[in-house]
């Protein structure tokens, strides 16, 4: 345990921290089957490769008329209408010098190559003619357009969106292998915490970590088994943790275990695993503990709101994402907005303002909640983006200045 | 009808189409009260102002040492230890001259108005030495500092995120009135369409859009009524829209509207209500209907999967937003990023072009899925944004241009 109290003197920058933490989590394995319908926000679990060509053959993209392009080519502008195909029909194959009638999403018939749109038409007399202007392959969407047979369709390792789930569907797939939702349990610490809806006696506050922490993880689509409050004695605790740990693949707590005086999470993982304590270079935040408990990694999180706020989402979420089998977007995606505030003073480690972007004539400016305190929540509630200012920097009103948007 | 047949004559710009049919939505009634749990992306149905003071009294903020200020003011820098708080512990007031152990989020004991953290202090003997420095309320959390009693916590018409459960949480309330998830109901139109799984024949194609849309409307947190594939004869459709508009608050229908010759949902929806087509200056995207079926508002998407995603996202969703009773960000956060891509051609359509937006060195850079066909669903799969180029614009790479975060 040398090494990690030597982290414990200094502080550690938060993008070192997060790569020596992020090289130690695992991908759970295994897979299940489910159908699209529950696949919303899963991790697919291997790659896709369609086994089809979409769409399976040439279709028109308009309402309109097919015709053979060399036949146009040559000169001719008005065509018998040997045919109609609508869509979901087939047509036979289309004589020369004819044209046929096609809706949009219809397959062209055999030998058509071109689609005149209705409204460029004149249809008269079971025959139609054109203007000048076409050009071959006109209107014509042609097959494998989207995806061709064998071609990859979506990665395994991502979190499926709506898009994804609309892809799968157009390539004939009634459901995927998804990964199992990561089971993370959750405990709070605090011989001060109440639930809500409970009295409040002197002394007490009501607890909000466990709220906040669950609707964060439900948002990553992760299962939260949620452990409730440590008792304030070792033996409850250590049972308590070795119960999560049995659960769950990852165990959360919050607050106290950067203490020690007042807390037995601290021994409880000690004597279970092993644990590492973070003095992180980032406000707010700073203490943070990693570890193991009874083999699952663990974190314990601060008590603050904003800290556990602002260190779930910087550390914690990157760690469980991969752990979740996520390749790709593990952390907020980062834009860059014109602030609406000044911040004068330097700090000393890098600080994860809460803020609010907003679309503001033609760029976005990010405005501060007025008190950055960790103890409010009020800010995370107010926030739609983190401003991130490395160790030292100041801001004038004006100045461009990095947005992680939640 | 006059009306509406003007504006189909013309394109209509997006801006105002989406004014004017903005203007029309009306939020659902109805509050049902659920606990915080089930809280997670549901729309605040009435405002919620605080019961109580958070913190409820002045609590240290570090471990350490709380003392009466004035007695350090005046030069005094050693104290006797006269008593210990822990959190949720409450302390006797505290004697003058003395100082109490305390921990991090223990209220102060009454008297008490600073505190010195530990690392800070030296304790031996049963009393503590301090050095210089101290400021009037140290390391002090202030009552009420979060949220003060009978202040607004949460506004009428949020949608609820994990920072405003911690919030509502943190007052007290084990749950809160939300309004009803939105019930819409969705049909797909369109002869050759067959559900994923099944047998593909030719000319017909996998039914994508109902896995898309249904995704897109979940994760609004809204209840989806599949009503599956509309049928192919004048009375099953309007059989199947007024089921529709009967177990729904809203319909919305892919494929077809705009066609006429091969569908039924046009005749369907004006036998049972009023239709507005409309043209929009839109790409992907351009038709459009809106009207009413049974009383119930009804749109009208496109059939192609890209044009549904994007007119659902630009005109369906910040109605549907609204109609859930949301007040605040109905439409898309936009932001600026340098463009990744040239686009040479001016379009005589607004166009949202799918892309992906990535951090880049100290900017944000925007690329461009290469096939921007309407028809190929890949790109949206694939894409985190949408880019806006207004009707005539250009871009040269470095230019910087407006996204729509996904």
């Amino acid at each position: 345990m040398s090494a990690m109290h030597k982290q414990a003197a200094g502080l550690t920058p938060v993008e070192e921290a997060l790569a020596r933490i992020l090289a130690d989590a695992r991908q759970i394995s295994g897979a299940e089957f489910r159908p699209l319908s529950e696949c919303r926000n899963r991790v697919l679990a291997s790659a896709v490769h369609s086994a089809i060509d979409v769409p399976p053959a040439d279709n028109s993209s308009m309402d309109g008329y097919a015709l053979r392009f060399e036949d146009y080519a040559t000169g001719q502008r008005r065509f018998v209408l040997s045919q109609r195909v609508a869509a979901g029909a087939v047509g036979l194959p289309l004589e020369p010098g004819t044209a046929a009638r096609i809706f949009t999403g219809a397959e062209l018939p055999a030998g058509a190559d071109a689609v005149v749109m209705q409204e460029e038409a004149r249809a008269q007399d079971g025959a139609v003619e054109f203007g000048e202007g076409l050009r071959p392959g006109a209107n014509v969407r042609p097959r494998g357009q989207d995806i061709s047979v064998g071609s990859l369709a979506v990665e395994a390792g991502t979190r499926l969106s709506a898009g994804h789930l609309g892809l799968l569907a157009s390539i004939g797939l009634p459901g995927v292998p998804v990964l199992p939702r990561l089971r993370v349990a959750i405990l709070s610490t605090g011989n001060e915490l109440v639930e809500p809806g409970q009295p409040l006696a002197p002394g007490q506050i009501y607890n909000s970590n466990r709220y906040m922490l669950s609707a964060m993880l439900e948002d990553l689509g992760m299962a939260v088994i949620d452990k409730g409050i440590v008792p304030d004695e070792p033996e409850g605790t250590r049972r308590l943790l070795a119960e999560a740990a049995e659960s769950a693949d990852v165990v959360l707590t919050t607050g106290g275990v950067s203490v020690g005086e007042e807390d037995h999470v601290k021994g409880a993982v000690e004597a279970l695993g092993e644990l590492q304590l973070w003095k992180l270079a980032i406000k707010p935040g700073k203490p943070l503990a990693y570890g193991r408990v009874a083999g699952k990694p663990f974190f314990g999180l601060p008590g603050n709101p904003s800290s556990v706020f602002v260190t779930f989402t910087v550390i914690a979420r990157p760690y469980l994402q991969r752990m979740q089998g996520l390749t790709q977007d593990l952390r907020l995606q980062e834009v860059q907005a014109e602030a609406g505030f000044d911040w004068p003073k330097a700090g000393k480690r890098q600080e994860y303002l809460r803020g609010r972007l907003e679309t503001h004539g033609d760029g976005a400016v990010v405005r501060l909640y007025p008190n950055q305190s960790s103890g409010v929540l009020a800010s995370v509630a107010w926030g739609n983006c983190l401003v991130v200012l490395p160790v030292g920097k100041t801001v004038n009103a004006g100045e461009v200045v990095r947005v992680l948007l939640l």
